[in-house]
């Protein structure tokens, strides 16, 4: 059960495959020196072990819970979060001018992979409060950076998100949170808002809450929206914790895992609120804070997937069936393909952090178009493989994986959800086919000629796998300029299956960088023969088209008809 | 929620697809007419739907427990089993000689799987008990017929099978249960049992323990296993349970799902029981009772996705996000190739079941083969399909699919059992490319025959359809043929993806078939457009070999490497 982080694959994938190294170049993070790199990977991996990993189970079997509507986190979380604090590790990323450290979102990624992979739960907390400092920084007034910035990234205050309610999910233009202005300047918050993680909590001093509601004169839809500030605590002229703000915790959520996490009902009635960025523009804060969560949901993928998989190995290597079972191809099998996708999601996901820290570096429009693109897909294909993992996990552990004191069925009900928050795996591949290629396919092409030209200039070395990739990115090129002549409603009924047949694709362009600067060639050949070859399933069903799907009477889909 | 058992569609693929009226041409099941046919599937759909899916939620929320050693089931478990034992359905497919209904199979797994969608947790104890008359049938004496099967076929008394050890899961030769000889010709039975489903029980009024265990002079390994029959109580001159046996249930697991359902560990300490079969020749009694079970688990999966599905397609028409979501095209593709899959796995269900019918009625050795071929991929494919349409219906239901009270979660919790209990699904594959293809694989290849003459009967009509069917058959005789020349381990390597890519053709073939027969094209289309095409990444990864697999270090698995 013990997680061990993986700091010599991290380190790997960071500084021989996505780029780190080049980030370092850079002016702005030029303090990520090799030294620092592996001196915060170290510590971090042994925080990780040591002193959160022991937590998990009990956030699972004490669930965070109300007591008088006062949140009472799980035993342990407290110590384990201080921990994680007092040591910086929450403004890892942040602005130096307000207590962060300045350092690479890739490092802090790889940072927030190993807290995660020790308790999801937990990390929900300071992933959260990491996004509303990115949302600060961006588009806080100075005032609300000066005051709430230093607290957020020492961990003495938490950060969370309202965005959802009853009826506005995926939709959030429908949200009815009304906002109205008062005569100081600030604003006064109605409404409630549901599925609000961390949404109070008694290892913070305050909890600060991120809140989408519309003005009197907002206009429909998402147009209309702004967002405030709402602390649980007003800040007095200290700028410490002073009265109750008018709002509360209603109840919490009963879910399929995350146990650990408060999931909040939250309601604010008149509640003070104070607004981030300009009125009625408050998706663009509200999309600054969520990349950054998604990109984060997609490393929480890789690391349950990684959590699971350690276990289910430390499992196979003891568990005695005519030998250890780790000898049995089938187990080896799983474990193997397992392996190659928990190591193609990291290295999609740390490259999509490289890409946002060179951006923001060198303020190149073609960074921040790589970032763009590779966010979606780091978010779903992460998630994806996460639940893929902990699922094959379960299985290597036969009729122990469904018995919970094993611990490993709690990795399949804990990941599950990260599919779905942050945008749903869906949404995120409507907005990979959508968004995503509003530039006329720019991104996607650039990204696709830099596989193709990385398979190229790996021929000589590597001529089975560069064969292989360059043959699977050569389809998905001619599968994009295809998706692009459509519609969007075409494009839509193909989006999921197109991101995964990027995903595997991008997945074994970085297996096969790996396999040229020393990495293990047997493990990038998995890849291409086992995970790669769905590609061309998916993309099959890509192309498959909306026609079919809107021809079927939805009472098939209910089992109300003969077929 | 509400479950519709989906009689028309199970009809129809009995009728049309699978060949049910062929078995009712036989002198054996004469009496399955299609009137018969029809209320019996009525009548079942009736009882599901009314009667047993209502007390499903109880199950999960209030699981079986332990009360001084005896066990209490679930809140309305009692009502809802014994409507089901009066109706006569546990008894449906049993032989007649001792109260059964002598109808065939095919009938008897539909019926299961409604009554498996309505609860699954439930279910298991009839299903169970099934396996145990038809072994008891095939290896019982006749006074053990005459004294059990009556009682068994009633639902007066349930049936259990007793194999796992903690040392002794897949490896069943690694048990030491023992038995030994009585002087009045029965047995004392020794020893612990773990996994054992529903090994107590307070809706019948005596459970039937088959038991695995090994006589003094039995050998090492499989061969010199014996089984017995060990009641709870040991019935008295009438045949009504009388003084205890020497076994108890120790305790009962705490599980990922199938709350309702008792999964206990047994302590047989010297009870008395009854040879069933020769001695030393357990395995092959044990083996009768497994085939059943291992199709009636496949069936178990396909009702599982059903019921999910049916939910999931519910809500999404309720759910108005820009509309009711079940209009998005994403969420169409998710509940079309759900919907696709469940009809491709129960088409294969029902075929394997009609295979059973077939030889048992006419004794043909074909039918035979046939039926052995198609029981792994029955089960296999079966509940994995049950496991991923889970898994979308808890997707298509965004965040309200992670909240426990929504009830979609249930089924993806209580439908995992299924991929792993009564063999894995590894253990499935690797039957099916080692024993099953031991034949030099003419069941493969007859099979694959039948699929390629269809094919070419298809052309007039649907070229489009016929052409995907043929060229994929094809593919996969190539391949089969290219696994017939490996040796076992090389085929274990690619056993799942194998049995996965030959799942996908015949769902293929099914689904063609149908479209010929007044079925649904589009449904079909969405199937080989969707679902088929990635047999051919799957047959990649069953051809890619054990090297690989076999040259990576143990340490890049633990995640303790590089990579």
């Amino acid at each position: 059960m013990a997680y061990t982080a993986p700091v010599e694959q991290i380190a790997f994938i960071l500084n021989k495959v996505v780029g780190l190294p080049e980030v370092a170049t850079t002016e702005q993070f030029a303090e990520a020196t090799p030294e620092t790199v592996d001196a915060i990977l170290t510590e971090a991996g042994r925080l990780a072990t040591e002193v959160i990993a022991p937590v998990n189970r009990q956030g699972d079997l004490s669930p965070a819970r109300l007591e008088n509507g006062a949140l009472r986190s799980s035993p342990g979380f407290a110590e384990a979060f201080r921990a994680l604090a007092e040591g910086g590790w929450i403004g890892l990323a942040s602005s130096q001018d307000h207590g962060g450290m300045g350092l690479p979102q890739a490092l802090n990624m790889a940072v927030n992979e190993m807290v995660a992979s020790a308790c999801l739960a937990l990390q929900l907390n300071p992933l959260l409060t990491q996004g509303q400092i990115e949302a600060l920084e961006h588009h806080g007034s100075d005032e609300l950076k000066a005051l709430y910035l230093p607290k957020l990234n020492s961990g003495e205050w938490s950060g969370t998100m309202n965005l959802t309610e009853p009826q506005a999910g995926s939709d959030v233009g429908a949200l009815t949170t009304r906002a109205e202005r008062a005569d100081d300047g600030t604003y006064r918050i109605t409404g409630q808002k549901i599925f609000i993680t961390w949404g109070d909590s008694d290892v913070t001093s305050n909890v600060c809450h991120l809140v989408l509601a519309r003005l009197p004169d907002g206009g429909a839809g998402t147009r209309g929206i702004s967002l405030f500030m709402v602390p649980k605590f007003i800040p007095d002229e200290n700028g410490d914790p002073g009265t109750p703000n008018d709002l509360r915790v209603v109840s919490l959520e009963h879910k399929l895992g995350i146990h650990g996490s408060p999931t909040c009902v939250m309601s604010f009635e008149g509640a003070k609120g104070w607004i981030v960025g300009a009125e009625h523009k408050g998706m663009a804060a509200m999309f600054t804070m969520m990349n950054c969560a998604r990109l984060g949901v997609g490393v929480q993928g890789v690391a349950q997937g990684e959590a699971a998989l350690q276990q289910a190995a430390a499992y196979a290597a003891e568990r005695m069936q005519m030998g250890p079972i780790i000898r049995h191809p089938d187990v080896r099998r799983m474990l193997a393909g397992a392996r190659a996708e928990v190591f193609a999601a990291r290295a999609i996901c740390l490259a999509c952090a490289v890409a946002i820290d060179m951006a923001r570096a060198t303020g190149s429009q073609d960074w921040a178009a790589r970032a763009a693109f590779l966010t979606p897909i780091a978010k779903a294909y992460g998630t994806d493989v996460g639940t893929r993992v902990a699922d094959t996990a379960v299985q290597v552990h036969g009729g122990m994986g469904y018995i919970e004191e094993t611990g490993i069925a709690q990795y399949l009900r804990d990941v599950r959800i990260t599919s779905i928050y942050e945008g749903t795996n869906g949404i995120q591949a409507m907005d990979l086919v959508g968004r995503k290629l509003a530039d006329g396919g720019n991104a996607a092409m650039s990204l696709l000629d830099e596989i193709l030209d990385g398979a190229k200039a790996a021929q000589a070395t590597q001529p089975e796998l560069a064969h292989q990739v360059w043959q699977s990115a050569e389809s998905l090129r001619e599968a994009t300029q295809e998706l692009l002549d459509r519609d969007l409603a075409e494009r839509f009924s193909g989006a999921v299956p197109y991101l995964s047949a990027f995903a595997r694709v991008l997945g074994a362009y970085y297996h096969m960088l790996a396999a040229t600067k020393g990495g293990s060639v047997t493990l990038a050949r998995v890849h291409v023969t086992r995970i790669l070859p769905q590609f061309a399933a998916d993309l099959a069903a890509a192309r498959a088209g909306l026609a079919d799907l809107e021809a079927l009477d939805d009472a098939v889909f209910l089992g109300h008809m003969a077929v």
